[in-house]
């Protein structure tokens, strides 16, 4: 058994998670769990006292742009109704990953903020200045980049810590590559 | 203690490293160094069976380009006393990082290839499919990387694995900051 290390020693992954964007799938993308899957099984492995991951969701204030075209919004509790909405599924994304790292015995901390998630995370990054922030990559094609835009590209150019980007498995792509 | 793990499950972690730019150092990049110590420090820890390191170190033809200037060629042999002394500089600096290794206790490999080396370190990631390739980098301005080029950039672009880009500290820039 390795001994316990005091905190301050601890390498600190941060991890950036989403939601899919898969409809009527209201968990993790497939893109972060694949990061996570990386991180534990790659990285902490077998020494998990060694590590402490944390995860940031951030949720972009539009989200839910296309679904939102079909509400009525008639009254101010209408927007209430969504935020709070928005609030569970985010704190429902990161129980999955806390749980996750509780049942493996690994030390996490977890967190959600509001703006665009690119800006959101490198200034995250910047505050919390982790040893290495994981984000995960749809691996899209330079043309489907140009639609989708990628967060992961913007991190790796712009955080000030390193940053790897995990891809997804193309086994595991969804049928509309965009999904995630 | 840990137990030992089969090779077949170890993380193995290719970086790529490089000999100072610094005339009359004939030692490992600062970058190359950096990026080292980070993957010992952040990463393997106290785990060193968990791990494999990789390194590469890719020659570049006219590495010398600019020494070559004032050297006269008369002879054939002339050619070969440069390219012995190429491939003793490489050794010299593979060596560095096998004996760290050694001391730490973690397993490792190291080669040598020729030709550019962005180009060389992604075929090279491609055939040896490491779970992360670590590269050093000078943390350089964008007016700077216009002029130098930046190897770790475009690893991160194009490498098949994933990729972490380690930045200098920036108390290791040496007077010109686009020496290493």
């Amino acid at each position: 058994m390795e001994t316990t290390e005091p905190e301050a020693n601890v390498t600190r992954i941060m991890l950036a998670v989403n939601e899919s964007s898969i409809k009527g799938y209201p968990h993790a993308s497939i893109s972060s769990r694949g990061a996570f899957e990386w991180t534990i099984q790659k990285i902490v492995r077998s020494n998990t006292s060694g590590f402490k991951l944390l995860f940031l969701h951030v949720q972009a204030p539009h989200e839910d742009g296309f679904e939102d075209m079909d509400s009525i919004y008639a009254f101010p509790e209408d927007f209430k109704t969504m935020k709070h909405s928005d609030q569970t599924r985010g704190l429902h994304l990161l129980e999955y990953f806390v749980t996750r790292c509780h049942e493996i015995g690994v030390a996490c901390e977890a967190w959600i903020k509001e703006g665009d998630p690119k800006e959101v995370i490198c200034r995250e990054a910047k505050r919390m200045q982790p040893d290495l922030l994981v984000v995960g990559n749809r691996g899209l094609g330079p043309f489907q980049r140009v639609i989708a835009g990628t967060v992961s590209e913007f991190c790796v150019k712009h955080a000030e810590c390193p940053v790897v980007s995990i891809k997804r498995r193309p086994g595991e792509t969804p049928q509309d590559p965009v999904d995630d």
